[in-house]
């Protein structure tokens, strides 16, 4: 018997850029959140689903982040667009235990920054120049099956200062040819959730076809799924212990 | 010469309590706000003014922030009082390197709230019990001049889980006696400013008079006072960087 | 198919309290590491043997490490009679990707010591007060099927300050009824392998049959399973790489 | 009145490579340390001093510990002519409170592996390529007076997988032309010090020269200084505390 068996995914993207270019649509015919989902669901222990910003309240109804283990978001132009409603109930969820892997330019995501509290802002430049991803944490899950680097041979560069709190485990560091490094495979714990960002993933290079950025994602769900505990209390709330559990002797 | 000399330090608090409450009054007759910047004031290399809730702006005007190098936050009662716009405008300055003490029940403050990214929940219990505050990180600034840990007579109970992110340095961990422990002395870097996260100043007990409660707001102080550096961006900004620093060779 | 079947455990104690005092041997008669490792035994994912003090190589040879994915570790009077050449070979397969979860009084183990580089002292009383464990990560694998606190009706107290490096996850903080807090339950990643400190189990106390604890047991031997790689180097080497991995040009 | 005034610097190295070599002899004419501890003196704040390797005790005595904030350590060909003594009596003055600063291939040195605990393994390649070392916590005391990165012209290439804990604060992270990125300036705390390991400073190329590098060793000897206490125990002691602090009732 396997405690993580079934883990639940639902891949979200704002798939936009897929429609509006021709060039776009041929590495993603069907959106990146398709080729996602595919990616992960041919593990047996995932089962991936998807949601999109068009669909009606971006396709993240409470019904279904309730059913939700591990979100993924790929957002980039229309981050604007995606209701502050939905913002809090994704954020409440993920400090109620589900797991987010937060990808490419979701950095500036309203959820990420939500999240982390800081602006999430980088420096970035689009020749797709080689990305080269160094493990800096190789006894992490999210780094199962790799070796001490892979390669993006066409990359968006992200580089630092990526304003982002310190992570809680900093599993990958890239390297980009014009001279950058970025914190690019970054964990996070917050509330009864856990976070992952991943820089790889732009739309106009075919990388998450790639079997190492593949791995990485569904170690990242399996790494991300909720833990269940017993009779932990809704994180909005402070609850008033009016009772000492100990007995106290209030000084004069 | 000294390079963290005249730390200009601006005391916040909503104020509300002195003014509704004799017995509160009592304690804090100018409010808790004055009690806190004499402390800081009585220091040779801290400049310490206040602001509170009812100042148009609340006190916190561009102006007021830009001059000051570290902000002190007590708000309980009226969290939703403070207008959203100054919360924007502090957390900005935050991650553009003003220092940020946040105390007791200002853990349910927005700008804390926004800073941190969760709920930042917690269990309370206000019966004037014991706590023991206990140094865990003894290398820490904020503990400068303290010894293996030090008592609050009479103080308001908070408890685990309080939801916050994983502290970058957790320098206290109070013992109460009731029967709860709680991560009261927490250091989170955020952008380019830092932040301390300080449990103990409950308004109905003299909790801001004792000295080693002085000395940590003392040592908190210098330890946020910002750092000065040169030509760091905006870090609201994502600049765009068209042209990489070192050569590159795109692959076919 | 279950990537993380058959984690193999190996249990080690000194076993020198069970034979010497009866009242210990009534709690354990076969031994403290025969009641573990029949905790862990009754997961279907989990196979646990022992090894003791005063086999041949305390049971540790290079061999029974190889096949051992996560090493438990229980010692007290006897740590200075575990030869060096053991903790070195312990050290080195940790290293290279062996969990080890340290127990209780092993804080003062060779192989705790050498890995965390600190002296791992504490404070220390045993009149069998109440501990009450507290979760202060609830989103962390070793918290799984908890709630938000469990107690140790009679324990041995260990206290604050806990001299070891700030753990990567802190899981669990303890109070201790007489007055003091612990760190009693942390994670430390180190080179490939990934260590937890847990300090419940005094010898004198049941506390190894108690089911919380248990669990915690069986949750911490799966979430320190070695992370399996492709081509990682063994990280007592310093290689040599020549050959730059990309162009590189060498300023005048 | 200054807090931090007369942090009193030693600065070990194990001065080898200049006098065996004419070409390092031309760039550090009195060996690295005095190049170092004159950048040290400049500042009106600090007062340093140099120990080598071949001096009695390597200059490093308990007397001179005792008289030392903050140590810099550079080692690279001698690291196994350094007694164990005089790392035992290092790693403990370090532990009790005395900061330590690590320098380049000061990584594999028996002081640093001690108190880290891993092997402090790491790639390397020595053609004299470009460094380009970011800023990956602009709120640190360290990173003052810099801007977003510097460049060091000729280095030796320092790359990942670097076999350290991950740091409690990563400051910097460099890009290497080569290819590699490297944790090159990495902070942790251990007992009641704290440590700062850096890269940069080859002894065939005039790194310590470079005003940049030199801020740094200025900003890391005033963050590494000792944070005085009241009545903190000797670490290596782990004392019993037979009396509870707070009255107990044991349970039947």
């Amino acid at each position: 018997m396997n405690r993580r068996e079934n883990i639940r995914v639902t891949v979200w993207n704002e798939f936009r850029h897929e429609k509006a270019s021709p060039e776009i649509a041929r590495i993603y015919p069907e959106g990146m959140h398709a080729t996602i989902a595919q990616a992960l669901n041919a593990q047996p222990d995932l089962r991936a689903g998807t949601a999109t910003l068009d669909e009606p309240e971006h396709g993240l109804t409470q019904a279904v982040l309730d059913r939700t283990d591990v979100l993924f978001w790929w957002g980039h132009m229309a981050h604007p667009e995606v209701s502050d409603a939905v913002v809090d109930r994704v954020q409440q969820r993920v400090l109620n235990g589900m797991g987010l892997v937060v990808l490419h330019s979701a950095h500036f995501s309203k959820i990420f920054r939500r999240l982390m509290g800081t602006n999430c802002s980088l420096k970035w430049r689009e020749l797709g120049e080689l990305e080269r991803v160094w493990v800096t944490l190789p006894s992490h899950p999210i780094a199962e099956g790799l070796g001490e680097y892979f390669e993006i041979p066409h990359s968006e560069m992200y580089g630092e200062y990526f304003d982002i709190p310190q992570p809680d485990e900093l599993v990958f560091v890239s390297w980009f040819q014009g001279g950058e490094v970025f914190r690019g495979g970054s964990c996070f714990y917050r509330g009864r959730g856990r976070i992952f960002y991943f820089d790889p993933g732009h739309e106009s290079f075919p990388i998450y076809h790639q079997p190492e950025v593949q791995r990485v994602l569904v170690n990242a769900a399996r790494w991300a799924a909720p833990v269940p505990m017993e009779g932990f209390r809704d994180l909005a709330q402070a609850p008033h212990h009016p009772e000492p559990m100990s007995p106290i002797t209030i000084q004069p």
